[in-house]
């Protein structure tokens, strides 16, 4: 069966307007994107005119539709605008082609709050999910992890975070074949003690509730990069603040490296001989290389690439997309989340029989 | 008076017993300030039979004196332990100091926890702030950002975000000598809708209360190593996980360009050619150039030196805490809060006054 899966053609519907950078980019990642080894059918949603001759015109895209879509949601656009006004737009249509089943998954680069609304409201929310998480793929000392939610919530309570981190550990399972990931809770300290209350109720709970779950407790803002857990589980707000805090220190020492490769004609001359290393190096950095966030909870796949990606992050996120639509990675997060809710709703009974004990000696 | 300030030499207590490291490294990184320039004269607190062959036996070490306290804070002990029985300890003995007059500042590379109770207990809160908060300095694109709070408060409701907002405006006009420090209020977007409701709050009040801080709105973890605004508030826990996920991403890179240097033969060549130039890179990476948090609404003044800090770490933290007791920096914070809390009072009586004929209208 899993054969039969994977030899399966699959289809990518793409939000091919929504970007920051116009449909040019898109296409280009498309390409770049099938150069890599891309074995899926691409489905352009967006406007006729504007994307027929820019797919004709590209040697590198092979395999595709047009979906036609004549409007674009702006970066601007309030999400519950898009959903009720927004159905002649290309991220309307681009998601509506996983509901038809048109296409297995979708990428867009536009809005992520209108995204996410519009993804909600057609495909709906996974049983037993509160709210659906973000996924940011974050390079590590020791390979990716993965940290959620890193923006689609603001705030999360005990039990939302408990359905994050069954919806992470899932996730790295499929994307990276692990079969037993590792998650940890972002805290401020590694002892008990420390933190939110909430987090140490989420906390009690995964050990508690999930004893299949490699549960390693609370990790700090620098284990995420030292790679000590595969999926690092927080609210979208503290998980946003810390990518992108990430992603500026980054860039900040990349600068500072270019600085030094270019300071004197010695180091230019330096520069020159390790020339292949710092190609490698360059990608490293290069957050394009980890683009694409994924919407876990809901019943279909949708990435999201970065407003400003250009080609080679288009690329990752349709990737991305194609090794989530070719693994069991919906019936994998949906089983999740129900055999461990069925173990929470035992827990919580036995948690309220416990307390009605304990008033009741009181 | 102001040349008179800083003629007057200020003398600088240390904990020297309570770091990961020893006192070796202690008194190590006091003469590494000396011979950078450090003017003050330093009081050692800890165990005489300790510190006293140390000391003698250290050629950069001059102009200094040993306060015998036998007793270590570890970095388990609880706070309130150390404020009850701690009495004896080096940590208790340093703050003591600043207490009694015979030092204008504190420096322990300490238990963060505890420092921040002996503290309390001791020197007191400044009038008008809630809360005292910790500062962190952060290398940026253009120089210097203070963050604050990066730990002391776990949450902190908008009018401590105000306190902070107003004690980090203070803090970087003393350090940095900056007449009009541009603050920013760290939320996950731009754009005035997003964030929680208490930052809003919070955003709403600086700009209303506080005409004469230069206050620049919400601003993203990507800004703070972009150099945007020369102060960020936030809460204890955010301002901790962005600070470690900065560090995390930095030693990352870090590591990444090691290997580049050190990959090939070819490399290790061109990285003799920019050795000049690696050093630089090196020591604007390494965290110790930075160390030293502050804490601001304490009427006295108490660095925390990193509990893993090395002799570089301690010298930069003992340098902070010279320059901040040659200026006259606890006046500044305690004026500019009082100044600040007139002016909010006034604008609550206003709100109160407004909303009363809101009710009344309906």
């Amino acid at each position: 069966m899993n054969n039969d899966n994977k030899s399966r053609k699959i289809t990518i519907a793409i939000d091919a307007m929504g970007g920051d950078n116009g449909p040019e980019i898109v296409v280009d990642g498309v390409a770049r994107a099938f150069s890599r080894g891309l074995d899926a059918k691409i489905l352009f949603v967006g406007d006729r005119d504007i994307l027929g001759p820019l797919v004709e015109g590209h040697r590198g895209v092979k395999n595709t539709e047009i979906k036609h879509a004549p409007n674009v949601v702006t970066m601007t656009d309030k999400p519950m605008h898009v959903v009720r006004r927004g159905h002649d737009t290309s991220m309307w249509n681009a998601v509506d082609a996983v509901k038809d089943g048109a296409a297995d998954a979708v990428v867009s680069c536009g809005n992520t709050g209108a995204l996410m609304a519009v993804s909600l409201f057609q495909l709906k929310k996974i049983k037993g999910v509160d709210r659906p998480a973000v996924t940011a793929l974050w390079p590590t000392q020791r390979g990716r992890t993965v940290v959620l939610d890193v923006g689609a919530n603001v705030e999360a309570d005990e039990n939302q975070l408990v359905q994050f981190a069954i919806m992470g550990e899932a996730f790295y399972r499929t994307l990276m074949g692990v079969k037993k990931p590792t998650v940890g809770l972002l805290n401020v300290g590694a002892e008990d003690l420390k933190g939110h209350e909430l987090i140490r109720t989420a906390a009690r709970v995964l050990r508690e509730a999930d004893s299949e779950m490699a549960f390693k407790g609370f990790v700090e803002g620098n284990d995420i990069s030292g790679g000590v857990v595969d999926v690092v589980v927080t609210d979208g707000f503290t998980g946003n603040v810390a990518l992108k805090s990430a992603e500026g220190a980054a860039r900040l020492v990349g600068g500072w490296v270019k600085e030094t490769l270019t300071g004197t004609l010695n180091a230019k001359l330096g520069a020159l001989l390790m020339a292949p290393g710092l190609r490698k190096l360059k990608d490293r950095i290069d957050p394009s290389s980890v683009n694409g966030g994924v919407f876990l909870g809901i019943n279909g796949i949708v990435v999201k690439s970065h407003g400003g990606s250009d080609a080679r992050g288009v690329a990752s996120a349709v990737q991305m997309a194609a090794s989530l639509a070719r693994a069991p990675f919906q019936a994998e997060v949906a089983q999740t989340v129900a055999a461990v809710m069925a173990r929470s709703d035992a827990l919580a009974r036995r948690r309220e029989t416990e307390s009605d004990v304990k008033i009741a000696a009181q």
